[in-house]
């Protein structure tokens, strides 16, 4: 079925916008949507509804939706709560596709919310139109350089192949700041579903499986909505796109925030995390490993094993992977006789090579091209599924220091890596000079190699690359 | 006992130092040690020494140290592995106090090394010379201006609470060049002592215990010299000094790591961890953790109970926040009356006041004071011991926006809640625009608040402090 018939096609790629509560004061989300569209140069029509402005940064305001000349594929809304459902009436009169609900205060906010809530659904039962949220900053796809978010976007979005679902307004409003000023991979879609009243996250999950521009999954998820449909099209999805998902609510106190913040019911952790193994979704601890694993399987392969290969420019990095590496479920890989002749033949005679590659002695012999060395043997060696190379970074004033490799260095050691054994992921974990650091990371990042900062990181986006492998691998067996 | 009188006083504060493998090459380890003395300032005598040269970077060479004319406290030795056990020898002739072994290729190196290793140690038998090392960077103390390492220190060095004891020279090499660059808590002391042929962790330990300059003590442990001697010196420091341990060598592989990195033996992790709960070290998992920990510790107080209490800018926060909470043992702190009355009288409506704090409905009525009016009243609750607030970096350009804070209002938001109880923490998880991160991470962190970039990590730091109070006050009770 061509992506243009899909039932959420018009959400993400909408002809038309009408922003509900559009305003001409800068400080309103109502401007800020309206500006974020024409600064991002949407391409479709913009139509601000305010009944008391004729017009709003140039464009021609509406009293009501329903003055509107043309059709609307997606209605913003962000006026006060109490008015949303007679305004989601006259969408739904109007035959608008989707609404995306802004404002907070329904199901989250007591009883009072919920009775607008459950108005705002009545206005739209038993006709086409569909809601999302209420509370939420809603949709963003950089390719129709189209949003909903009330945060400011000033510089362009980098598209890429990860799509964000996400139970809150955090993500759009905060962390995705982060991500478009500091990540490297880029975004296929976000949808901020807030309290999920109407379209759950299920759908887009199914629409997201489907959507080609999509390569990975990153959820954030508080309360689940319908348990059995997420589980089902999860596994479905799961055969080609990793999921990641990042779930609160785990405990009891994160249990009773939840209810306040979307109103969302949660069940046990041990129910959910049952259900992650069962149908494939992989388990983030916090955003920040939400981020770290979805950038890993933004950049590299999933490996064929669990066998890992370490190079380190210290001892202790060895020691330290070699813990992380059991410690997260992979296998310290075993070299073979070629590759440890190899080792030694390079290293000084007070040295004994083994693996994890100390890249101390090679350094000495060796210099920089060390580095390129330990991961040339890791690249070409069978019995290594999957590298992980910590490395450091140093100001270009060291350059004098023997074992001294600059972002350019490292970058063609990666790249011979990489060519002779596309398919085994390659990580870095990087240290040093914060300058210097900063330079590397944008030279490797830029060339499609995740770095992190702590081994321990670099190794759990490994381990979440081998677990995905191995979920493709059962899913997409006999069931 | 005054300071002076100190057994290892001399090692980090030496009125004169011998380089033994000086050298005129820029790109010599020998050289750089040099380099280091002079850009630093070091104000004793530094006497390069090097059969093979007159003079290095202005200063007069020696042959041997026997040559050196007046009395030497430290030596670093350089020189290849074989030549050691002589150049150890010559300096316990000397009188040397401290004889600094960097060069690696002993117990690390299999049986010839381990040899080499029991000749050094011979070589000092009887005498008051003591041996630091092998296989390691050594020693940096700011104050004295003074450092044995083998990287080259451009940048001043800045001084303050938290001291170093790591097994390796991977510290010193990078880790110390991002602690200089890129962290702004200062450092005490730094003690490299690689495989601890003699020096052990427990000495260094007893030394910092007593170092005013010293406040936290972390340490990076491979294996354990002497676990008896560790325990009974740990449990005395960690009265007054919180010690922070990341101990390596957790698995078989790492353990099997660790014997071919430093020769360490190393006992079952269990018992380690056992231990430390007994003496009152607290564990961190990798480098990344232990920075968090140190951090927090040189820039707070430690609280004086659990209970937790949270502020947000996101509702997705409070949930996180208070999953995060709970698994890392600390309590959600109860409001009093009265702070849930202020908070409902400056909420909108629709908002169910609570903890933890929702910013989001008190940004719509205060704007960006809410920040300082959350953290005015976690500051004045008696129920809330620590506070963690989750705070949002927006750039400049988004100052129109009505939740708008810069770094200076955050200053000053948090400057008042220290002011009005000083005796609680706090804490920020920060996260947002790249640029305006940086600015608000360093304005926050010249100021003594300790940021992170994950709610998990901001929370990890408190729950560690609380570890660290609940410690001292079992340690100091009748034993």
């Amino acid at each position: 079925m061509p992506r243009e018939e899909h039932p959420l096609h018009r959400l993400f790629y909408p002809g038309s916008v009408a922003i509900i509560g559009a305003s001409r004061s800068p400080r309103k989300f109502g401007h800020v949507q309206v500006a974020n569209l024409l600064r991002m140069g949407f391409g479709g029509r913009i139509y601000p509804v305010n009944p008391r402005a004729d017009e709003i940064l140039g464009l021609r305001c509406y009293p009501s939706v329903l003055d509107v000349p043309g059709h609307v594929d997606v209605a913003v809304i962000t006026i006060p709560a109490p008015k949303v459902p007679s305004a989601v009436e006259e969408c739904a009169e109007k035959g608008v596709r989707f609404v995306v609900v802004i404002s907070s205060g329904f199901g989250e906010a007591g009883p009072e919310g919920r009775k607008l809530q459950e108005a705002m659904l009545k206005a739209v039962e038993g006709t086409d139109t569909r809601i999302v949220g209420p509370n939420t900053t809603g949709i963003l796809n950089p390719e129709a350089r189209f949003t909903t978010t009330f945060m400011p976007i000033y510089g362009p979005v980098r598209e890429g192949p990860v799509s964000f679902v996400v139970q809150t307004g955090l993500f759009a409003g905060v962390l995705l700041l982060q991500i478009i000023t500091a990540e490297r991979f880029g975004i296929a879609k976000v949808a901020g579903l807030g309290n999920k009243c109407d379209l759950s996250e299920a759908e887009v999950l199914e629409y997201l499986g489907q959507d080609e521009r999509t390569g990975v999954i990153a959820m954030y998820l508080e309360g689940v909505k319908n348990g059995r449909e997420l589980m089902r099209v999860a596994r479905e999805v799961a055969r080609d796109k990793p999921i990641i998902v990042l779930k609160s609510g785990r405990t009891e106190a994160g249990l009773k925030a939840a209810l306040s913040h979307t109103g969302s019911m949660v069940g046990r952790d041990e129910v959910f995390e049952a259900a992650c193994k069962q149908c494939g979704m992989i388990r983030a601890r916090d955003f920040e490993e939400l981020l770290d694993l979805a950038k890993a399987f933004a950049m590299q392969p999933v490996p064929k094993g669990p066998r890992l290969g370490i190079a380190s420019y210290s001892g202790a990095g060895c020691v330290l992977a070699s813990d992380e590496c059991s410690l997260q479920g992979l296998e310290l890989a075993e070299l073979s006789r070629e590759s440890l002749e190899k080792l030694a033949s390079a290293a000084p005679p007070w040295a004994r090579p083994g693996h994890p590659i100390d890249l101390e002695p090679l350094h000495e012999t060796m210099g920089p091209d060390a580095y390129g060395f330990a991961l040339e043997i890791l690249a070409s060696d069978p019995g290594v599924d999957a590298i992980m190379a910590n490395i450091m970074a140093l100001p270009r004033e060291m350059e004098n220091v023997p074992f001294y490799a600059g972002p350019e260095d490292f970058l063609r050691y990666f790249s011979a890596a990489r060519e002779a054994a596309p398919h085994k992921p390659v990580v870095a974990c990087v240290g040093g000079d914060k300058a210097a650091l900063e330079e590397l990371v944008e030279v490797l990042e830029e060339a499609g190699f995740p770095t992190y900062p702590s081994i321990r990181r670099a190794i759990r986006a490994l381990s979440a690359l081998y677990a995905y492998s191995a979920i493709r691998e059962r899913l997409a067996g006999p069931s």
